[in-house]
This record gives structure tokens, sequence and C-alpha cells, in this order.
């Protein structure tokens, strides 16, 4: 259950902007499937453009970071801000990227530790070491 | 200004368990320097011992994430849950491990672009495709 | 699944303390409808008398900013805190208060650029500009 | 303290690219302020480009919400991320925009309530109403 | 530097409005310190009272939690949150209703261990056991 | 849906490591029960092995705090983390340890003020007093 209607492909077929995003979507990652995150933002062509754009120069573009650590970056930043919809399709978009189960382990483990010693940190308001200044 | 005292290095020479999880500390990092997140977690040895062994098994024991890449994960976590303590300590951990500006920009827009799609598919409600589901 | 019952109109009207309540609800509201927000919170009928009485304060009555403004307000505060129940439920209610399709895409736009920008100042840790001191 | 420098007006004159979106940010805002946020993004050109970019269409293009209650919303969600930064200079930018005491008091009165019922909500996991469907 | 002035007792003896509460705040707690979060909600009476009011009916009067521990479950509460000024304050009212050093370690070993196992289940998406539901 | 599949009894049989680990579950806890969480944890023996070990220290041993006022802590981090499963979980396990009707009437009006206040802290950035700093 939504807060606003998903896109059908006959929907989008229908509105030039918002079908020239999810051509462009369907040629760069080689597939007919588009999941539902897309068709949730095709209801906003301005903020779909937008993000498509954003997504492709930041996680698709070849850069200093190889797409796999992306991706375990995002699942980290998504399980701290409990969604669900982001956990689910990173996870997925890992496993597509090589993410082996011992990877995943990993992640995992990293994940609660940051996040167990993020509270520690928090609760005993711990001032930053002046050694960790940039200088 | 903390929640609790920070333990100096006398303190921590008079009381032996705390004394054994520092002089660890300070042989596995091949460092004198003991950052304050340890001082502050002084005043719980049970707490200190408990969270120093955690971290000695998910950060430091060799595995399937190379440490730098284990790093980015923490600052992720740390950034999302507002923790400057954290930001700051795994920043400097990160460097240390030999993150390059490249990385450094990279990590930044990718947290920041999961935050955003993060907000996006929990204000849109989006539903999780069945195509993600782990058969 | 919610963590306890859910009140039926039955078990309210046997209940002169949540009953009141609830008939306030119907009464400012000019519908027979009562959400599960206030079926949940029957079970404490002292913290519902308050949270309905702060809600008529804060939310009903006219103020400094007009009830859509406050709507957008309530779901960026709730998509953050993933909170889904509340972001289903003050959509629908600035749906009924008159939210265009337009706002709602602007609203998205907005609330994704900001924690988008939140995540990197907390991960740069940018310190306050003096500028923006109140003096 | 910054995880990274904060660049001066000297070190962004003489770098082309970063001279190029600060003198953007001199002309559209009309000021020769230019504050922290972006100094510590010139050190990440890319980033710094794509999020002032965004930020002229989301925040700065007329559109079908106020600017002044995109500010508020700005607020909202940085308050909720506990972001020191953001909150104090949306703020600034809200009372440069018009923002008046009695709205400013309703703002707080708003996010308060609005974070107290997520809270409410979360815990009782209340099951969102059919009646909030969007068919 | 906060984003709104506070108010000193000479300003606060001058609002009858806020003298009331601060008057009230100092006669329940039996001191003339009135902390911070008082003085920077002086410019909103409104709020001011309401929350006063509040926090009267749901900390201060008695119930069935006793103080000290609605004291650690409001600790635990501002910590998730980044709260600075509130993790500082309500630390400080724990030990002022007697908290051990003991049951300080232990609060921020059962905050941190929750943290940890919320991200477990988080990331992994773990579906509620039927066992748990409310019949 | 989760992200990983939950292990039945037989493919816990089948797997020394993890039987383990279910078998010291069922014997503390005197149950056959074993829930989701620890059936998705399977997936990752290390971390299974290292969160029980920690759950028992924290969580099953006697301290300063007793079993259900760890609970009351592990419900209020979890609702802030809107964590769905835990929320779930730690109110079950709280029932079973004795919480009260209005035990949890009341933690739910702390937690619900408590976030609240922390909002209207954070949003006014109010200053730490210096008299809750610990000498």
């Amino acid at each position: 259950m939504a807060t606003v209607k998903l896109w059908t492909d006959e929907e989008v077929a229908a509105n030039p902007r918002v079908k020239a995003v999810f051509d462009d979507i369907r040629a760069i990652r080689k597939t007919d499937f588009v999941n539902n995150f897309w068709r949730a933002l095709a209801n906003q062509p301005a903020v779909l453009e937008r993000i498509w754009t954003s997504i492709k120069q930041v996680m698709i573009e070849p850069g200093a970071l190889d797409p796999l650590t992306k991706e375990l970056i995002y699942i980290a930043v998504s399980t701290v801000n409990s969604c669900t919809y982001c956990t689910h399709s990173h996870t997925a978009a890992a496993r597509a990227k090589g993410l082996t189960p011992e990877q995943h382990s990993e992640l995992l483990a990293v994940i609660g530790m940051a996040a167990e010693t993020n509270m520690l940190s928090n609760m005993l308001q711990v001032p930053v070491d002046a050694e960790f200044d940039v200088r």
C-alpha cells in the first residue's frame, strides 16, 4: 500500500517525459524490469528526472569506489534509516554485483558494531580527540 | 563535556582490568595513543572488554571485506546516526588506511544519495517488488 | 499486527473515559470514522487524553501556520522517523486539506534534498558559521 | 572541527571549477557571503556542482510551495536528523525569508508533536487503515 | 550557539505567562536553578506551558514506573535521537535520582546491544513471528 | 519477505556450529521455540555466535538492572530505530517478564515525551548547562 499510485507500463508509455526516463533506465541496466521505486516516482516527473540523473552519476559512472562497495554503503545507510524498500532493492543489487555470503556476513557485523559504538559515544558524549583534527 | 569522566593513563594503570584492555589496544594498534572513546568506556570495565573483543573480531581480523571498506561502512552508519565522535574517529582511521580524496568524495556522494532515496521510498511507501524476494 | 489490541466501537462505548475522547474526535472532525491510531491508544486512557488534547492545540486550533503547511511538516518528520502509519495517515490528511500533486512532488523533493545535505554536513562535520548566531 | 578543510576565498579563486560554483552562489543569492557548507564541499567539486544544481532546482526555482514553507520542511528534516549545521543554517534562511516568532513557535510545536506520535505509532505498531489507501 | 535567545531571569520576571511556568518549575523541583531548555522554550509561551504540563504528568506524577526507570528510558531515547542536550540533562537527572555506576554501565550495554540487534533485524528484514501476535 | 532465508530446524540440525547456538538458546530460555531473528542470523555463524554471547552477558546475566527494566530500555531503542521486528519481539519478552498494562502505558508516555523534547532541543540547539558537567 503506497501513498501514491504505481505507474503501469501503459501509463508510462503515454507520458513522453516519464517514458524517456524509463527507456534510459532499461537501456542502461540492460533489462526490461523497472522496479517499483521508479513507478512511484513517475508521479513526479521533475523528481524522477533529477534522481535518475544523480543515480547515474553517483552509482553507475565508473569512479574511485567499485560498484559493489557502493552498494554496501547504500545498504548501510538504508538499514540505519529503516528503509524497508531500499534495503531489499540494494541487497538484490549487491547480489547481482557479486556479493558473497561471507561479504554479506561481514557487512552485517560492521553495521551492527558501528551502530552499537555510535550509541556508546552518543550516550557518553565522548569529546573528539585533538588528534583527529584535519590540519 | 562528556557524561562520564575520561580516564588518564595514571588511572588506567591503577586498574588491572582496564589496564589489560589498554595494553592490548596499544599492542594491536602499534601506537601509544589511546583515543577518548576507550577512556570513557573505562568507567564500565565489562562493556570495555566486550566491545574491544568485538571490535577486534569485526574490524581487525582479516575477512571477506578489506579494512578500508569496513571503515567506509562505519563512516556511513556513523553519519546517519549523527555520531560526531565516530564520524571523526573513523574518518581519521580511513585516512590512516589509505582513503584517497577521490574515494572520500564518492563516499560522500553515495551516502547523500542513499539518504535521499531512502526518504523518497519512505515518503511514498513504495511496496517491495516480488523480484527482490530471496527464494 | 499491532503490539496492543485495537478497540472496537463496542469496547469504546463501554469505557466512559475512552468514549469521551472518541466522541470529541468525531465531533471535531465531523466524521464517524476514527482511525486505528486512536483505537490503539485507547488501551492507555491517560495517554489518549493527553495526546488528543495536544493534537487539538497544535494541529487544529487556528494559528500562524495554515493547516496544510502543518501536515507537510508532519509528513516530513514522519518520513525521517520511518513511521509507516503516520506517513500514510498524514498524507491522507494533507490530501483532505487540498494537497495538490504539484505540492506533493515538491514536498518529496525538499525532504529528499534536506536529508541528502544533512548527511553531507554530518559526514563533513561542517562548523556552524558565526553569521548564523542569534544576537 | 571539520573532517575536511574549509576552502578560503583564495583557494576557491585558484580552482576554476569550484570558482564557477561559488560565483553562481554569490550571483543567485546576491551576497558575497558563502557559508561553510559550500567551503567544505569544495573539496569534492563533482558533489559541489551536483548539489548546488539540485538546490537551485528544488529550493530556489519558483514552484507549488512558497520559499518559506520549503525552509520549514527543511528545518523539520534537519531537526529529526540531528543536523546541527543544517538546523542553524536553515533557521537563519527561514528568518531571512520572513519567519515570524509565532510561525517559529508553531513549527516547533508541530515537529515535537509529530515526533511524539511517530513514537507512539512505532511502539504500538499500529496497522495502516484501509481508508488511507490510494485507489 | 542556540537558534533562539535564552531568557535571563530578568526577562522571565517581566513576562507573567513565562514567569508562572518558571515559578512552578522552581516550586516543584525545589531549586532555584532552571536549565537552558526552559530558557529557550520561553520564546514560545504556548509550547512552554504545554510541555511543562506534560512533563509533570509523565515524569513527575507517581505511577507504575519509578522515577529512575523513567530517566533510563529518557536517556535511551535521547541517545538514539543524538540529542546532546537531553543526554546530558537526563544523565544528570538520573544521577540526582540515585543512578549507580553499575546501573549506568548496564544501561550503556543494553542501549548499545539493542541498537546493534535493531540494525541486524532491519538489514535482514526479519519477518515478525506469529507467536508475538497479541490475540 | 526477508533479505536472507530463515533456517528450518532441519537445516540447523545439519550445521554443528549453528546447532550449538540453537541448543544453548533452547536450554537457557527453557523453550523449544526459537524466533526468526536467530533463524536469519544462522546464515552468518560468526555473527550468530558473537551476538548470542553478548545477549547472554547483557540481557540474561543478573546485574544492576532488573530484567524487565532492560526490556523497557530495549523497546525504547527499538521504537526510535523503527525496528518493527525488535519492537514486537521485545514487547512480547517484556510481557513474559511481567509487564503490566499500566507500565506499558507509562513506557509509551515516556518514550513519546522524550522524543518530543529531543526534537525541541535539537531544533532550538539548546546549549548544555555548565551545571550538567561531570567534575
